[in-house]
């Protein structure tokens, strides 16, 4: 066979993801191949270790020096599925100077270093393409790019993590606690050792800042992107949710804020049960799009495994290889032509759900209600819950309000002497009230 | 300008979708301009009537004759948008045969004569695009050609008639009747003064044709599709579903029945209220497909109306206009390359919810087990539900069952003289009892 018959693939790590590639490839090879119009095939792995690769070793030539993919003159796609940092950065740009296409998953990479990876794709007239480094096998980068490529978009809303929402999952149709939550999640695998990019919300911070820079073609850094985590949601939260027709899930959320720009954030939400987003359970995920022609979309599906993610990995590779067949590489690179202002988090509106304990007396509501007003903090719903030693636990729904305005009164709530403790806030994500 | 700066389009048919496309082009021309690299303009129409357009004759070149378009060397690209079967697939042949890339959101003309228009657009080394004739504003055609193209799919089930959507939606939310919930559709503008298409079934018959197309890469006639439409679903019918935890859906379904090939089919059913699909109420639209690698993943929104198809529309026109810019021309053409068998309804399997009257006597649940049991139809459920004058209402869930057995068996029950009515029979598709 020669180069004409076939494009080759040099594969960076054959870990799970690489594995489910290599598998994927194999299965439908036929009709990948009368898509692509070429058969595509693996022949190289870059691993950092032979010996626990060695059952590949039949079927692939396995190498520890990238030099050995790069300057292979058969190889036109380097797929990268290692995973973290670095070396991966280092080996993609390695392999763009070389004039390979790329493809990866790696949503720390692409999170951080998007913008030079493009440029360097740019640069030597390859492809660079990342389907899978949100939402797993979900089609959403492409879709962004491409079908909803007319339209003005207003906000991009998702379920882009699936341990914290098969945790939340199970707290709101068991009432477990957190960590019964958490322990579960981990015997299941969907939660690793440490979690905590997981439940702090950095890993869907990474999601939320490659989605907002191609929803918006305004590149998103991930240092501007607020955090907040679900470590402090209880059963508690999720069961006063339900009593006002929400459910608590983790959200990645960027909108346009007028004239204010951009807002990137991640944090745990009270969602009406209504919203399509509110049925995504378990380790779903989803993504939620409002642009100006084609109003409410959104994209469902399973946002990690090892076959989803591969799914989303061919299907970057056979996008890639169309354009080898069709010479037309490089067709769709950086959007981020824009430069739009950010919004910083204390300038976002939105109304928030406060759980109190206080003293239970006369005169404490008014003297709450009074901290509220001082911050122009208007309040929608205001209910007495359970006793809880010699306190009463209060439950508070505002009217939107904008972030800073709420720590103004979250402060002076503080200092209250009748106020024993603010066991949570959390905002809400209501069209109705926004 | 000269045509280097621009790409010009002629557009056929200014109503409602093509009104939409005019404005969204012109809305977000900067930003389309920029991800595309050139602008993008719609220079020439042709409309059958000068008189009723004359207010866009101001800013473009109205004409009645399609040479006018065909032979302008500065348009690119032909977009059909005046729908029915003629005269556009006639054009649309005449514009490929002139070497002019063609975007239609014609579900009529591709449903039946894809293979024709994929044939002359390949001849002639153009592409030919039709993303909004399916699910109006939804991702769903590229979707299935570039996203899940590594996958084997299994099954395309969707949502794809939002009046039918509607009506159902106000039926089970309010309680009406059919008539009552047509008159409503037809009052909101939903449904067309001539309902049958939509509510008979036809319009989403012609969507799961082409879905079905797609994602089995082997073309399914639109007269070997299965048609059932929603006229003799009834407000009990809807009772009795949410009774036993379903809900009733317009469904158009293509999947792998085995040996016996692959299936199209549009009908009712009743479908578990825990089903993503079945959160999808009022107008929206929504796709579930299911793939070998990806597993479950669905596409929602809105699948009709002025801007969301707009949206689909001016999607294709900015794919090709990349394809222009790169010179990459006919990347991904028909993709029908193989020739599955299509399996008959008679074949399928599918649990049924059956509705009667029957004589209130004894023996008569004996008579009708069974004439059900002659045909090897296992019933999961039977209830007696209310009198209705002299008879009992009696409503059974059988097992998964064969079309042709059900078929036999309502025959065999139709002749007892204790039934006095098959009030209602509708499929079940529910995946714990396929």
């Amino acid at each position: 066979m020669t180069k004409e018959d076939k494009i080759s693939i040099g594969l960076l790590g054959a870990g799970t993801v690489g594995s489910g590639v290599l598998e994927l490839l194999q299965k439908n090879a036929a009709s990948i191949a009368q898509k692509v119009g070429k058969q595509i095939q693996v022949t190289r792995i870059f691993v950092r270790d032979l010996e626990k690769y060695a059952h590949l070793a039949e079927s692939y030539a396995l190498t520890t020096d990238i030099d050995d993919i790069v300057n292979d003159p058969q190889i036109d796609i380097v797929v990268e599925l290692m995973g973290g940092e670095e070396p991966a950065k280092t080996l993609m740009l390695y392999a763009l100077a070389h004039k390979k296409h790329v493809v990866t998953a790696n949503k720390d990479v692409v999170a951080k270093y998007g913008r030079e990876l493009f440029d360097a794709a740019e640069a030597n007239q390859v492809d660079f393409l990342f389907e899978a480094s949100v939402g797993g096998g979900i089609p959403i980068i492409r879709p962004l790019k491409q079908c909803l490529a007319a339209n003005e978009i207003q906000e991009v809303m998702g379920i882009v993590n699936g341990t914290t929402n098969y945790m939340l999952t199970r707290m709101s149709q068991q009432g477990m606690d957190f960590a019964d939550a958490l322990a579960e999640a981990q015997a299941k695998g969907y939660a690793e050792a440490d979690p905590t990019a997981d439940v702090g919300g950095l890993d869907a911070a990474r999601k939320i800042a490659i989605l907002s820079s191609l929803a918006f073609n305004s590149r998103m850094p991930l240092d501007k992107v607020h955090v907040e985590g679900i470590e402090k949601i209880s059963k508690h939260d999720i069961e006063y949710a339900r009593e006002f027709g929400y459910c608590i899930k983790l959200l990645a959320i960027a909108k346009r804020e007028g004239e204010n720009g951009i807002n990137a954030r991640v944090h745990p939400v009270f969602l009406p049960v209504s919203h399509p987003l509110a049925a995504v359970n378990d380790v779903f995920n989803a993504i939620f799009v409002r642009g100006d022609a084609i109003g409410e979309a959104m994209f469902y599906g399973r946002g990690a495994g090892k076959l989803p993610t591969a799914s989303a990995v061919c299907a970057d590779i056979i996008d890639v290889a169309r354009d080898i067949v069709h010479k037309g590489a490089s067709r769709i690179l950086c959007t981020c032509f824009e430069e739009t202002k950010i919004c910083p988090i204390e300038k976002v509106a939105n109304p928030y759900y406060i759980r109190l304990l206080v003293a239970d007396q006369p005169g404490v509501l008014s003297a709450i209600a009074a901290a509220f007003g001082a911050q122009q903090v208007s309040l929608r719903t205001v209910v007495q819950k359970q006793r809880v030693g010699e306190y009463a636990e209060l439950v508070l729904i505002t009217y939107a309000v904008p972030d800073s305005h709420m720590r103004m009164a979250m402060q002076t709530l503080a200092v209250l002497p009748a106020v024993a403790e603010v066991s949570n806030i959390i905002r809400v994500e209501d069209p109705h009230f926004s």
